[in-house]
């Protein structure tokens, strides 16, 4: 126990923040020594979450970063948009490693950040500092790193389906569409119309396309993995259950000759070998969201067109585990040079 | 056009107010003249239900009674507990008719009211006024009356259920157990942790054990059948689903010879024959919630159990239709003297 | 009574059957006086379907021409592919109108059929007689026809989004992508791990991707509107609910002055005007696919995208009434020369 | 690794089974070293469950006894109705410690199994020499035992939730009515109508009242725990979710004077400690489905009403895990004499 990284939530409360708490229990070599909201300091997390019941029966702490470095080495900032911003020179000041779960660290122009977002960016410098967490494609700058941003849910989903065909020029970025839907856990605990049972069940609705905060954040890997500008369609919808994301992504096959469904298999294979929670699938077969259900797994499959020269390219993901929190894990083991799938073994619950 | 009986909806941009909307559409004898909301006041009640676009475009109306008069001949009030209480007096005096589908006239003690709904009751002469409305029970009441009060889903399910026995001395009504669930948009549209999807899909809850205001007005109607006071015990749950609501009931057999689910079958078809809405199923079966979805069906069946001396009946309504919208416009045909089936002969939605 | 048509309903067991038996209960010039199944002849269909009762307690006939003949005027045939090419000419010789619901008869050349439904085409001449009844883009042909070909699900949600864009040219075909979702009762009363609730249920898949036996339906039109040949590419997704379909579609705007949404929903509520089943949605609003539930509404909304040169068309039916029984009822209205709407006036279900 | 003991699943391929090969991934001294179908050997269990890939690769083996021994120390049984009762007679001979999840050997009495199973008892000898693993009522006898018969789902629910007060005489056990609610996964993977995914969402549905062959395990228990023959009233209901079953128990309580929710939560609280895996809520709380879903917990709390003398109380497990694999897990840990928790800590996956 003694020898464990002391890890602090801020966030506890909201679905990232427990979903840590959830994953972190089995891990073999960090521990939870502050769980951390300032909506509900001095409460029990389990009065909002009884699943926690002898669990993890902590009062809630305040936000205040002596108070979480007396406490904790590393910090998991699981805040709403614009909160990180504020939080995380403060602790990084504190001598605290951090992972950022939010959006305000992953784009690194702030314009960009502020026409997205609508909020004030972050300051600059801190944007430079923070690492974009997304562990197989960028996985060698964050062994080491103090201060990582970790990637958003779509982005995750969408990002590790595309990037080894565009760098491998298989696909014509500008082509690039990506039809995505997510579980309704994606929108948060926050009570809304939106958000409400009866509007959503049995209800399959599109929102914010063309507008959605992720499209710069997929851009500018893409444009990164494609060595150019890339600009790309990108639509969300929600569907009527609690966890998953899909992303159906179409693009151009760039070669005139023929390239098969084995074609795309073995360059993903070599793409992401050594690099467990990336499961390509074989010949024929497209994942299902349940198949990655509780898991940190991205599962993705391919169905080439002869007819119209494009691949569909399906990849799925947990949104609160690779999505969030654990990608957020596995940045930690990264970072501390541990392991990269310690505390996070979990099999899919199916069914 | 002209000779329809004109209809004003208090509380419109509820889920009983748009269910009464949808229902009225179709009627052959009433129509819809005013929809009004307080809150809404001015907006077109499309922007709150884009589902209604093309068919009911109205401005919703403000609450005003002289207003409401200039426009309707019956006013139906969807509105929460507290609002009809002090609504009602006015428009009758106004010289409309009602139909309150909220609680407030159900009981008529106020102390009790008061014990339940932790509000203030309504003026005890108007509690004597309205006359509760389970159109299969108390129907004859309501023909020429002016003032309804639109009984409770889980009461409507439950004493359709329970009542015939009840009358006929075939259960023993001390021990009465209703295990109630219901779908999720029994607790209306507004937005709140308890109803959030993420918190109630893939979940399956019960509330208020005891406490439900639901309990005096079964027990009201089993004392009233049962010609002596009836206390039951009442559960509710939430089932993961937005419409339908089942009761199971339990009670102890009262004859010493051996009564089978024949016998219950026959009292029940005699007792509501001629009521159209009420379906007693055939030996051996069981109503399902999806099979009166969307329709003003009650579907009763049987289980007598010789070994344990009880019956289970399973009564299922859908709680919008009627328990809410559907008995409402019942009601209203029968204190028009109309047909009591006009504008309710909706099929069943399956699947 | 006696001077409705008669109409008689073979495959009344399926959900389409039913769905047909629950619209043509309220059709004010049509009356269902047989109800038909090879499989269940001989037992009442509310066995399988026990919401009927009391609504159709008809005994299920067997499928034999003369014998619908001396029942009824038109006949809906609502079997699996394969049954209708074989029944239909049968029943065009004794007299009877035919609405077939299946894809026996939509596409036009033998060798197209026996491609992508892998199996035996129907007869040239029959398959050249059928009328493809897209009542919005094809209903001059339906009207006095005898013989009708009901569109699929897939094709009526996406034709009707993209028809007038590619009549119009403002968008350039060879760009369309079709991203596509429905609801399991799509897929039948079947009962294969494949429809299984725990397999379905907190799950989402893609299927058939560039394989769907729609695929050539929709070109065949697209084709048609664009007046030269259209290949496109589509996906299938199933979505953890039982009815609803919706396509986003992405194509590239040819224009290059800048279209906006307000151009495409000028151009789209010009092309449908006076047809009451398309509903174009105003700027800025998507439909969500509860919106049309139960109804017979088709819903169409617009993303235009300045930064990609690309439009988003969302649009949404509920795949078993205007995906299957409600265009066929509005087909028979159609060849009746009665209003299209004749028995289709109802509201969606909301929530 | 070669300390660990071995483990061998037969029925592999059911929910059962895969939910053992899910919780056993992460057992520190357990290992599945042979999984077994007979319909499915020499396949890979990936085939039929994808979610397996990268995890259990293993190729099917057939059922043969010599062939598990050869394999395995202990064996779990994880398959229908009647197979059990023929496999475990060879496989104990064969020097194999049995873990049978199935009902074959629950009821001690050869009539009554096959009153309720309607299929021919196991030998009766074998029968005696069954354990009953309901792990925190009989754990004593689990201990150092080689043949365990681990409780149904809905008796494991039921006996947590009533024993305790049933012993202590706190409530009449000839008044105990027991309403059940489950998850589809109860019904397990076999393709039906019952468990078509567009039949069973959104609707509720009562099953098997007064029929079901849980019945003769709960009162087993129950007239153990009071000393005298009890008959009780249970039924069941199949809830729209995949996981999760709550029993709404009702009883009189037996004691004149006044008992409070808190002393039935001391009673339970005394009774259950030492046992990590009931939790007994706080006053006030009744525990739902989901805050135990994916977990081995069983989440108990009361509702003690003095109008009517009764208590109402709730309990829930997932049915998957604390109602079989889980259970089962446990039952393993107890006859090796390990730590009951080992292997199962996991948190419940929450939303």
């Amino acid at each position: 126990m003694s020898e464990k990284v002391k890890v602090a939530i801020v966030g506890s409360t909201g679905y990232g923040g427990v979903e840590l708490i959830r994953l972190l229990a089995s891990h073999p070599l960090a521990e939870v020594t502050s769980v951390i909201s300032s909506s509900s300091a001095g409460t029990p997390i389990t009065e909002g979450y009884p699943h926690l019941i002898g669990i993890s029966e902590e009062l809630l702490d305040d936000v205040d970063p002596a108070g979480i470095k007396a406490k904790a080495d590393v910090v998991f900032l699981a805040t709403p948009a614009g909160v990180a911003a504020k939080l995380a020179p403060g602790l990084l000041q504190a001598g605290l490693k951090i992972i950022d779960l939010s959006g305000d660290f992953r784009l690194k122009q702030p314009a960009v950040y502020e026409q997205w977002y609508k909020k004030p960016a972050a300051d600059e410098d801190f944007l430079q500092k923070a690492v974009f967490g997304l562990a197989e494609i960028y996985g060698e700058s964050v062994k080491g790193a103090d201060f990582i941003s970790n990637p958003g849910c779509y982005p995750t989903a969408t990002l590790l389906g595309l990037v080894p065909a565009v760098k491998a020029g298989l696909i014509d970025p500008a082509t690039i569409i990506i039809d995505a839907k997510s579980g309704v856990s994606g929108a948060g605990r926050g009570a809304s119309l939106g958000t409400h049972y009866s509007e959503l069940n049995e209800n399959f609705k599109a929102y914010k396309l063309n507008q959605h905060q992720h499209i710069p954040e997929i851009e500018m890997v893409l444009s990164d993995a494609a060595d150019k500008p890339v600009i790309s369609t990108f639509s969300t919808h929600l569907v009527p259950m609690t966890r998953g994301i899909m992303s159906t992504m179409y693009a151009s096959i760039t070669s005139d000759a023929s390239v098969s469904n084995a074609d795309f298999i073995k360059l993903y294979r070599e793409f992401y070998q050594g690099r467990p929670f990336v499961r390509v699938r074989p010949e024929g077969q497209l994942p299902a969201t349940k198949e990655v259900w509780g898991s940190n797994y991205c599962d993705i499959g391919f169905a080439v067109d002869a007819r119209t020269g494009r691949v569909t390219i399906v990849s799925v993901i947990d949104n609160l585990v690779k999505g969030a929190a654990g990608q957020a894990i596995q940045n930690l083991n990264l970072m501390m040079g541990w392991d990269e799938t310690l505390g996070l073994q979990f099999v899919p619950v199916y069914p």
